[in-house]
């Protein structure tokens, strides 16, 4: 116990209450600027990378099984049961951090010239913008836009992008005006992934100056008027059943051929 | 109420016992060479398809939302209650069938000339196996091979592949050694995913005569003498962190080049 100045057992200690709380309160995440992470892995990776963390809560049991790993700094002890009550897991490693976000939500920094970038309009399943987070990083994209989409601080969507949110720039809560103009102010084209016989095979296109490729909803694809408002309409051509692809493989897909 | 002839509400019933069974014991799917359908969609979908459907369940609250899309036939009238006792999804949609295995367990049947295929070769999780089959279906491969991976009819990975495990074909428990002496019979490639900097870039494999291609176990990849086994290791070179996709995305990825 090398010096934690108090062990945490109440669930009603206002520090519990407030990770509770970003955990299942976007507005909470929004007005604080603040989101948690949870495991091991992902507290380690945040660390890692010079996340900006706040705050770190282990459990006892955590302590005697992580020791050697834990960071230095503000650590907070908690009690097991309370791991259990603030975790948005079925079984917890007993391991949270308070994180500030990634980016300033609402603010989209000048674009690369040639840069890569996926836009995210209206896609709302937390596990696939994950997903697709985590293959922007591995394929090294230069940034991943949140336009009109799911919450990137969602706990579902931070686990699954498994630490990527810190290795490839992420932005948040953009408007689709906002896109636009950075991507003309950069001279970078957009595509708008489709479902169309009409729209470009996107193994045909030249993505050599770079670009943006927009991906949709789920079940609605993109809005009208952003696909009107976008250069091109790319699509992914195939053998088989379209409706079979499910839209994180689909952006992913869509990613690899931007950045082959 | 259209001519049910009985409406089952014990937990205690002997055909409740046995979904029960199906759903939780792969043993007992094994055995029984049975698993079961749960929800409206994929239901539907194995209809469509001519699956080989034995026995449908049905809540009564199910029976009144769903009323004019249910099938004809065998089917059996549940309480609400027996329905949330059944189903392995946080909420059910009240509809359940019983289906035969989509084809024999530990048979492979003669492989197609230029045919393309994927080998899942120890890949574990079901929700990965589920998305690539989902993906397998939309690029149009000619089957995927399950070989001492997870098992096909887990719940979860039935439900993941969002009724494509109708669609293409899909083979399960199928050894390692007649995997290679099908392959070898239909005159047909084998290529091991690897991450190695020595294998061959994946952008550059001439898949124009088909071939079979191998993906392994999340965390350990193929086991050393399967890649061995192999004609040819291929890999994914990246710009970004190669870490950081995932298993079911590194596939997609392989088949869409296998396909492209």
């Amino acid at each position: 116990m090398n010096g934690f100045s108090e062990l945490i057992t109440s669930k009603d200690n206002p520090a519990v209450k407030l990770v509770k709380k970003l955990i299942r309160s976007k507005k909470e995440r929004a007005a604080r600027k603040e989101f948690v992470l949870e495991g091991v892995r992902l507290v380690m990776d945040a660390i890692g990378t010079g996340a900006d963390i706040r705050r770190i809560f282990v459990t006892q049991s955590a302590l005697e099984k992580y020791a050697g790993k834990l960071p230095q700094g503000n650590v907070t002890l908690i009690s097991d049961k309370i791991g259990e009550i603030i975790s948005d897991t079925e079984s917890t490693q007993g391991i949270f951090a308070v994180c500030g976000f990634v980016s300033e939500s609402g603010v989209l920094p000048e674009l690369r010239k040639n840069g890569k970038y996926a836009v995210l309009s209206g896609l709302q399943d937390p596990g696939n913008a994950g997903m697709i987070i985590r293959t922007a990083d591995a394929l090294g994209l230069d940034g991943v836009i949140f336009s009109g989409s799911c919450d990137i601080y969602n706990p579902k969507t931070v686990r699954s992008t498994m630490g990527s949110l810190f290795r490839v720039p992420v932005y948040s809560d953009i408007s689709g005006d906002d896109v636009f103009t950075a991507l003309e102010k950069a001279g970078l084209s957009s595509f708008a992934a489709v479902v169309s016989t009409d729209a470009q095979d996107v193994k045909t296109v030249d993505f050599s100056e770079g670009g943006a490729v927009f991906i949709g909803n789920e079940g609605n694809g993109l809005a009208t008027e952003t696909v009107e408002r976008c250069n091109n309409s790319i699509t992914i051509r195939m053998n088989g059943n379209i409706e079979s692809l499910n839209a994180a493989m689909a952006a992913g897909i869509i990613m690899w051929e931007l950045t082959r």
